[in-house]
């Protein structure tokens, strides 16, 4: 058995230490770079090779993995004076894993190409599952690259990502992080909703722990309902796991894409409203669970309710159908953002499904989303009609009690344009052309 | 000369206090009923008769004008035990001048059958202009009745409003708060854009009275934003001359409505959730001026800016092109749902457009939308390419700077749904069958 490459590792976070360790596990050697000295010395402990200069990191190495935050970082990181490129040697694979918009994605490959480096193999392969999942090397990667930069890179994907969970994506560069891009879709708004459903049934009365179990056990569940209201019900946002800034970052590069090739994204930018408001409280590095806050200071698993079994059901129903309508139209919005940008429909429900954008509604619904923008018909007139009555319901009461419902209401607004026939055609109609 | 008939008159708050005073002075004798005893004091010293019972208010009066804040007040001083049917005498005929629901209005015809006192002359009429206007006699009122009624109270209607502003709107009793309603539609989307205007200005560094000039000189004009921002700039909220309450109150009344006819209203419902974010603050009574302080703490007028000439002029057409589009989407929204709720269109315009709801996109466009809802095409292709092109650019830089545009980014929403043709029917077909 041939000896394992050495991999050069750029970005130490918490997505990026567990990668690098994962690969340490797997009898890689890495050499990881990192701004932040007690990362390094943590990577050092973990049996990693700690490095200070990002060309010293990538001296020699045949495969690189960057998984920096944002497009700018990764900018200065491959392309500085001092950075990446500079001790990358010829023919080796650069891998970026940051979630970057597919336009910054693709000009990486141009700005190679343009200083003479074309050699470099590079893949463009933003991942999903958070720093449990990297440090398990079971992520999500959405990938795209050519079929040469696959040939060398893609058992390192394979090493990073869970046996069925590496989606190679067909459009070559930027092809990966519009698969990420419209996979966060469905994160951007559930990532609201959870604070939007528990902060609406704290308005109503409801105990949080109620709500969790009532929401979790039935059709308004999501993957970000499941996950973050734990952290919700504990109030564990300081630092928490996942930042506002991270999700306002990726919801900036879906909203911003959407603008640029014409696709409205009325979910999203509602949900974006709430982030900026969020960053002026002052909660930017703070967890994004923490959000509930927009509606209530009190702890929701605190709240005491002496409702009858009867009326806290009818309360417990409001926000399940809050939360059902929403995460109804987040599919929507989803899937018809990657017909629009041209992506395979059939891969980003497999993906999504059972990953962080998973939720009934879009197990339920997508594959029929998916069939009528596919052109193969099977639409039915009225599906919509039960969830906009719930919806409808639910908005009515938190329009009664003054409680801001800025997904909720959205969502109802989108349904309330699909006109008398409420199927699901008239829905996606909104979105994209079919 | 026949003498003139004495008044009954409940509700004598900013606008009911101008209304009856007006009357005093037009030479009617006018009794006057409020549970606010200063207030009846006032109205004494203006040459009113005070009275404390509202039956008494109402013995012998053959013509009573009720105009309390909202319809839960209306049920309470027109039907409760020693209320003013009791004391209104056989073919008297009652004004409802509030802003209430088309089905409150419909609600009060049918009860007073159902008691036996469809003696009564009922007319369904609110006012719109403001306190000066009111106690000028110069409003606008907008009513709906049978032709018995209008026999019976027109003569008081015109007291009350300018010569041009009284409009009967065909439809009977609930099509003059229908009218309202619609109007409010403008009003309700107007009244938080002038602070997102501001607020957004403010975030570029912008100082409000250079904004002031730049937007009531040109077509992001709109009556709301050159009366708000007085205030707004002497910070003139407390309590200021109308209410966060108020516009509450008229929001909920066109989205509960919106629901229930199935129409839907993206910026009056991203409104409506900002203004609940300003009740949560705690501005109930406060000014709607003061929603700017969403956006910001620092008073806009005393923000200092260096800006060269050019930078400031780029800086001031992002908030220009900001509300222009927002004005553009609202005369679509407000227009649309007076078709949808059957009401006479060139009424809405003729009543609007020199209204506290007129803008110059209403009146541009008003007309063009209403030939269009009429049937009488008169569309072309690309119509809404520079606006959707000046909004866009004003949502990037705010997403840029982390600034929420509730209003703005919705409307772009909305303006992005119209797909490639962007022709005003695009457009209004996303609000109502056309």
């Amino acid at each position: 058995m041939a000896s394992k490459p050495d991999i050069g590792f750029c970005g130490l976070g918490a997505m990026g230490f567990g990668m690098a360790t994962h690969l340490l596990k797997s009898g890689y050697s890495v050499t990881g770079f990192d701004v932040w000295k007690p990362t390094l010395e943590k990577f050092a402990a973990a049996g990693g090779t700690p490095s200070t200069s990002l060309s010293e990191s990538a001296k020699d190495k045949t495969l690189y993995v960057c998984m920096v935050a944002t497009a700018q970082q990764a900018q200065e990181a491959i392309f500085k004076d001092g950075g990446i490129l500079q001790g990358l040697p010829k023919g080796a694979t650069l891998i970026l894993t940051s979630t970057v918009p597919s336009a910054y994605a693709q000009s990486v490959e141009k700005e190679l190409k343009e200083r003479g480096r074309d050699d470099v193999y590079f893949i463009d392969a933003p991942v999903s599952g958070g720093a449990i999942r990297a440090a398990d090397g079971t992520l999500s990667i959405m990938a795209g690259a050519s079929d040469a930069a696959f040939q060398k890179g893609q058992f390192l994907l394979e090493e990073m990502s869970a046996p069925s969970k590496l989606f190679i994506v067909k459009g070559g560069i930027g092809a990966g992080s519009n698969m990420k891009m419209v996979h966060q879709v469905l994160a951007a708004i559930q990532i609201l909703a959870v604070s939007e459903g528990l902060g609406f049934a704290a308005r109503l009365g409801l105990n949080g722990k109620v709500v969790r179990e009532a929401v979790i056990g039935g059709k308004a569940w999501s993957w970000m309902f499941e996950n973050r209201s734990v952290r919700t019900l504990t109030e564990e946002y300081f630092p928490g796991a996942s930042a506002v800034a991270i999700i306002v970052k990726d919801t900036g590069i879906i909203t911003s894409m959407a603008r640029l090739v014409n696709f409205p994204t009325p979910l999203c930018t509602s949900a974006e409203q709430a982030y900026f408001t969020g960053l002026d409280r002052g909660w930017t590095t703070q967890d994004d669970a923490g959000l509930v806050r927009l509606w209530t200071s009190e702890p929701v698993s605190s709240i005491q309710s002496t409702f009858s079994e009867e009326v806290q059901q009818e309360k417990l129903n409001l926000v399940t159908d809050l939360l059902t309508g929403i995460h109804l139209v987040a599919a929507a919005e989803s899937i018809s953002f990657a017909k629009h940008v041209g992506l395979p429909l059939p891969q980003l429900y497999e993906l999504a499904v059972d990953a962080a954008g998973g939720s009934v509604m879009f197990r339920e619904f997508g594959a029929k989303f998916i069939h009528i923008l596919e052109g193969k018909g099977g639409d039915s007139a009225k599906v919509l009609e039960s969830y906009l009555a719930g919806l409808r319901k639910a908005v009515d009461e938190a329009q009664n009690i003054k409680c801001p419902v800025y997904l909720g209401s959205s969502a109802l607004n989108v349904l309330l344009q699909t006109g008398p026939s409420l199927d699901l055609s008239s829905l996606l109609k909104l979105y994209t052309a079919i």
